[in-house]
């Protein structure tokens, strides 16, 4: 099965995700360009840090490290890189008060193998790919030309990262296992979002 | 002040670290170069997750991640590199039992900043100038000339990585205090490595 996200187009919804971003979270963010940097930064090192909390706990499991540590090293390369836009601005990382997205959908993760596993790469999925909707409107709607074009940049490596999860569920679960599971999360997941938390963030 | 390590002719004894490794060492771990090799790719995820997890202890510290971020990846890099050859050889990861070497360093860390911080820097520092002592001397005297090369290739980014520790530490302690911390804990690291851990390990 093709694992594409679907089209980009910020107007259509993305395939997987149950919901599409609504235009009060595009006026949210884009009044504040520091903090929505450095939001993103903190994400791109949490993605970062939770593909190598996966890869460690499964570090024997054959074709999983091969997968997450590239990926891993990817998620930095960009936290590098959005760190570097935020010093050209004048700024640096600071503490933000994460939205509850994250941790209410790691709440999610059954606790018992092999489900464990199974929720732990969707739910990192579905990270990813509503991290590539929202970029991808960004990248169209940011009235700041630098930005539009950070996130032009970024956006097609958040579709590959889900790829990636997709293919490390596809060879470990059953297909209708696997889409019954994600139409799940993707519910839950839409509904996190179906209010918006009231800090700018890339997930709020 | 110069962070080199020193003489990497094995013969001598590296910089910064108190003792030069047996003989005994060499002969053990030639004869299991799987294992060796298994070990090395577990110190090289190992050393990615512990600057991340100094990078996320300390992240709003100007000139912090930008140093050790780049250094994970890199260390992820070879883990990748490291676990391609144990798979060319028809091998995969396995868990191996982790020498006391990591574990009794990590204990010298002091509980209270500033003092964790520091020590942090010299303890990860030391561990990477360890690495490059015993690859140096692997580069040289493996009987197998992949691993020969494969040693040759990754032994100066060990010593690269102890200048960046180095330079963490040199921009934010007086060079005084640097250099008796770091006599006392490579007195310390010399001891825990002075009787061979029965398994062949990196760190045996």
């Amino acid at each position: 099965m093709h694992c594409s996200l679907g089209p980009i187009n910020p107007n259509q919804k993305i395939k997987w995700l149950a919901s599409s971003t609504s235009d009060a979270w595009l006026r949210q963010v884009v009044d504040h360009p520091i903090e929505l940097l450095i939001d993103h930064a903190h994400c791109e090192r949490k993605a970062a840090g939770a593909a190598l909390q996966l890869m460690f706990r499964y570090l024997c499991e054959p074709g999983l490290a091969e997968i997450l540590s590239p990926l891993a090293r990817e998620e930095l390369d960009h936290f590098e890189y959005v760190l570097s836009l935020i010093k050209k601005r004048g700024h640096y990382l600071k503490p933000l008060q994460a939205p509850p997205y994250g941790g209410l959908l790691a709440k999610q993760i059954r606790r018992h193998e092999p489900q464990r596993m199974l929720d732990s790469f969707l739910v990192a999925g579905l990270i990813e790919a509503r991290s590539h909707e929202r970029m991808s409107i960004l990248s169209i709607h940011s009235p700041d030309e630098e930005l539009r074009d950070l996130y032009s940049r970024l956006l097609a490596s958040e579709a590959r990262h889900f790829c990636s999860y997709w293919m490390l569920a596809e060879k470990r679960y059953l297909r209708q296992e696997i889409l019954s599971r994600l139409n799940e999360l993707a519910l839950v997941e839409a509904s996190i979002l179906s209010e918006l938390h009231p800090e700018p963030r890339m997930h709020s």
